[in-house]
């Protein structure tokens, strides 16, 4: 991509009513805009990052059985009645509106109820189960402030899995398939590090759920992380009752802030009692199914990488998600020959599928180049200078070193 | 994938509710099923359709220079208003809702006023244009009446591209370009010959503007077509004048119903002068951003082809946007030495990696296997049997004549 026809230029300031370093730095680097408040656009930056992400979750979805879906966000209100969770005092995050006949619908803020109503048309017997089934689809949620950029919006694409099983017994094993699954996620997506698996509230029909939390000083939550265990509990159940039954010692454990970037939740049978789904077994017995949701913020994930992974100088993001591979800065473009020496740097990495943004502008300084590179992240950023001649000036982000190649070692770099 | 496990089996029957032939048959055949009228769910098999088109639809407007964005659905009042189209008299497919604070917020039925919005704080100068960006996001309009199942929806994914020139010349010349790139897409869609390029209303602020009419029964449009022009004309502009104007002789024309699968469109300076958006040209002078509109509905366009490619057993996919390549058929399962070789067959086809739906089921009989590859209408069917023993029987779904192959002979065909 060239950066001089790229939609989303990098701006000197970000708009004072962001807080959160990561919302500034995606504003200024022109991955995002904010449209209203909880609701942002991503421009083409942001919204490859944002693709990335999104496939690393698919990946791992699909590899333990899940199947790609789609519901609607319109909801009518028969099946959330059932369940108890239409009425505003039983849900208050509810956006709603209205047929041209007055007929009431919800936005999604989730899809419990209708996933199981589509799904009682599917299951009838012990064949057709288990089923795993998730989804990318926006979730709206009428949060009463919405700050914090994208760690907390009004709209989201959410990637939600439900389980459906057969047995308690199945349901376990998927279970801890779905815990390893979202640990894979984040390890690839570079915060499994500092991502602590967290015994929270179960709320009224399971003990636990399990939150992914990732320690980041932005967080919302305050968690209590042993690192001896590689676990942590979530305030909200931080009793001695609970740190028993975990076997943690108190005095091991340390406060921190954090960011729920994930949420595994045993449902039971709350959701497919309230839509009547059942199986007949294999002794015609009617039975009940047992849930499972799973559930990651994509966009979530992108803000928490900046919150760990940036400096003064702007984001750096990790391999596996940043929007491009290499930043290549031309320096000088004015001057013919280091031109047409830039361009075929360029067009050479393009041959070899190397994703590269191009800074190619002739109206922009060597100190504004840099200062964009740094502050964009790209891990390596690769200089053509008229001083370097046919050499090229290689470094990566975070880094302070650089080293000089000439194009052929620099391409070998992608064989 | 296995078709035991695969979430969305075929139906007997599709809801009577239905009155179009694609609704009934995709209902039927298990890709989609009806949440609320004019909302429905993708299952799997649907699903993977949807992403074909879209991968197609994609890849075409990356061809011509389009930069992939996401825009938010909900959408503030303020610069909706300054366009004159956000009260219900001047748009009345809104559907609105409310912050917990009483702020009303539209879902967005299109997204002029939020990407030029966007763009106001992109475009400065003629270095900053031309751009062309594009989506595919959930699309909300408060149809008083939602039938035809995907052909009209009060939900739906759209392609929405929108240009943004320097000239009305460069302007032209993008026009032109995005013409072409619809071909395109429709061409590899398969319903390229049945689709006519149609003059249509430009609204207020321009003559005409294009759509693309599938000529199919089930359409809602009334077109004219000229097969020797390989053009058509809408009703809505079927005057004298505007024949005289196009070269078109009455009589030569034929009185068709169309399905709309796409629609281009001349903005000018509609929205750009409702949002401010100017750049300032080589001399430093104001200038006004000409626009242009480029839509296309996936899910509309999924409809489309199932009512061209049907009969009387079901549907009949082109190869570019069937669910899998292969339908593999096991017969005679609880034979241990036909049950092995249908799954040798299937784990080559996956090695190869063939796209490959393998009815493994044990409990279904023949007929039942043979009606439901039918009514799924993937292109090849390929049937093991314990008559056949290890030949395979391969047939292309809509032919009545099928060969036989060995293992290596069916194998070759993927190498």
């Amino acid at each position: 991509m060239l950066y001089s026809s790229m939609l989303g230029k990098t701006k000197k300031e970000a708009p004072k009513d962001e807080e959160s370093i990561s919302a500034q730095l995606l504003l200024r680097g022109g991955f995002i805009q904010k449209e209203i408040a909880g609701v942002y656009t991503f421009l083409p930056l942001g919204y490859k990052v944002l693709q990335k992400i999104i496939q690393i979750i698919r990946e791992e979805m699909n590899a333990i059985g899940g199947q790609e879906m789609l519901l609607g966000s319109l909801q009518g209100k028969d099946i959330w009645e059932t369940s108890k969770r239409w009425g505003d005092e039983e849900v208050d995050v509810w956006f709603k509106t209205k047929l041209k006949n007055g007929t009431e619908l919800g936005l999604a803020f989730s899809h419990e109820e209708p996933l199981v109503n589509v799904l009682s048309k599917e299951i009838k017997s012990h064949r057709d189960l288990p089923l795993y089934a998730y989804q990318f689809q926006n979730k709206f949620r009428n949060e009463l402030r919405a700050k914090g950029g994208l760690l907390r919006t009004r709209e989201f694409i959410m990637k939600d899995m439900y389980s459906f099983d057969k047995s308690e017994a199945d349901f376990e094993i998927f279970y801890e398939k779905a815990k390893q699954a979202y640990i894979k996620v984040f390890n690839r997506v570079g915060i499994g590090e500092k991502t602590y698996l967290t015994f929270a509230s179960g709320g009224s029909f399971s003990k636990f759920s399990h939150e992914f939390q990732t320690v980041c000083s932005a967080g919302e939550d305050t968690i209590y992380v042993s690192k001896e265990k590689n676990l942590a509990v979530n305030k909200e159940v931080f009793t001695d009752e609970v740190l028993q039954e975990l076997g943690l010692d108190k005095k091991s454990l340390e406060e921190v802030k954090a960011v729920e970037v994930g949420n595994i939740f045993p449902l039971k049978t709350k959701f497919s009692d309230a839509g009547n789904l059942k199986f007949s077994d294999k002794n015609g017995e009617e039975q009940k199914v047992i849930m499972g949701c799973y559930g990651i913020g994509p966009s979530r994930l992108m803000a928490t990488v900046i919150e760990l992974y940036h400096d003064n100088n702007g984001m750096v993001w990790p391999e596996n998600i940043a929007p491009f591979q290499i930043h290549l800065v031309g320096l000088n473009l004015e001057d013919e020959t280091t031109n047409k020496y830039a361009y075929e740097i360029y067009n050479k990495l393009l041959e070899a599928k190397v994703d590269v943004l191009f800074d190619n502008r002739v109206d922009a300084s060597a100190g504004q180049k840099f200062a964009d590179a740094d502050l964009i992240g790209i891990p390596t950023r690769v200089v053509v200078s008229k001083k370097l001649g046919q050499d090229l000036e290689v470094k990566k982000r975070g880094e302070e070193s650089s080293k000089q190649l000439d194009m052929r070692g620099f391409l070998g770099l992608f064989k």
